[in-house]
């Protein structure tokens, strides 16, 4: 099924936000960089596994990445992309055949739509889905581990939950770290410097009921940010939502 | 170590609380009961068992208990008894072969001295131990599963944490089912029937700091208060905070 959903992106017949298709497997966060940069950007990842756990790295110029999916092109099969130059973003095209480069080099980070699978399998209610917005996510005051030109804050997202739900889900989420693992905070938000869980940085906000705890994990937004913050004079993303979809069964990124 | 120190148990050099000795081995409550109601409480355990994990059960009349300790002598190797008759409290020997008969069984239940040592090997801060108090227990409203005459209500333990310590615990304790394994709740007492977490009902108060959640696991009081509740006309339990020390190393209850 990833595969032939890969060839639908790669005709265009598919361009759209990836969420809810191939939910048994893994979906990635993608950050493709010139190689001046890639030995640094790994080095923020592997110091930041939370928040950037790296599911593939590519070798300079490498666009197929067997790792991550059969026949995959990297250039051809995200439904859109995000194009910076010098930090800022310039065009968002559907594919990037043309500005594809020889130095590039293409990390695939983990991303939160695998453990949330896992949350729904076993029934935890994911307010954002229920309420049919996008999760919200915050910039916290918690600095990364720096490599480099890479650095920023950690940005965290938020999903309300009971008591019980709450450690129910640490305990399904620690068992795949490579999709960013248990959460990094449970309750007051003030303590990851967040000031007011109705106005989220990124995503929409979603109600909280009473005698719920709001849950954060580390998200795939930091490393963006972090790209973003550094300032590369060439850097491409994924564009939010629109997935790259993999071959990975998330239940094989279950460490035990 | 657990073998000298039960045999200055049962020579009554040593009479106290058992709470830091042989830390790295599992202590365990103690229910002995008429085998008339044995299979009924093995059930109730069976059916309740984060608050009542079984480390082992005896055949009737069977007062050594191999699984559980070598040369172990079950009526002289605990530093102090209850003995309950009509459901009373009567007695508080310290030993019980005066009131040792053919028809008793032994039950050993896990206890949270064990979990407790994992979370301090990982400087999680455990605030009464800090403060030099009991834990602080709590009767919930939450109904066991009833099995015969045993019922009443699950009764909880408390340790208050930050948001990130509460997350390890909640790792580092599930992998410990034989001894209450991960917590039952997080966050507002109100959800458990607790009106005042500073007025517990065994134990002592413990302070809650600023950003602080209180983290509550099932107790092995639990079982104690079914059998109490269940008016056994005999029954025998070790005095609290004076457990069995058995010779399995806590490592051992690790599930992975």
């Amino acid at each position: 099924m990833p595969h032939t959903f890969r060839q639908q992106v790669r005709s265009k017949e598919f361009s759209g936000p990836t969420a809810g298709y191939c939910g048994d497997f893994a979906q990635a966060n993608l950050a493709i960089l010139p190689s001046a940069y890639a030995e640094d950007f790994m080095r923020f990842c592997l110091r930041n596994p939370k928040a950037c756990p790296l599911l593939g790295v590519g070798e300079p110029g490498q666009f197929d990445l067997p790792m991550l999916g059969r026949d995959l092109d990297i250039r051809t099969d995200v439904p859109g992309y995000n194009v910076y130059r010098d930090g800022v973003l310039c065009e968002q095209p559907a594919d990037i055949r043309d500005v594809w480069r020889d130095d590039l080099v293409v990390f695939a980070i983990g991303c939160s739509f695998s453990f949330e699978q896992m949350l729904a399998r076993e029934r935890i209610p994911l307010r954002h889905v229920d309420e049919g917005v996008n999760v919200p996510m915050y910039r916290t005051h918690v600095a990364n581990q720096a490599a480099g030109r890479f650095g920023g804050r950690l940005v965290v997202s938020m999903r309300p939950m009971s008591g019980a739900h709450a450690i129910r889900a640490v305990q399904i989420t620690s068992r795949f770290p490579a999709v960013h693992g248990a959460p990094v905070h449970i309750g007051n938000p003030a303590v990851l410097g967040i000031e007011d869980l109705s106005s989220p940085d990124f995503g929409d906000p979603v109600s909280i009921h009473e005698h719920e705890l709001p849950v954060f994990w580390a998200c795939g937004v930091t490393p963006q940010s972090a790209i973003e913050s550094a300032r590369l004079p060439f850097a491409i993303a994924h564009r939010p939502g629109h997935m790259l979809v993999t071959d990975i069964p998330n239940a094989s990124l279950a460490v035990f």
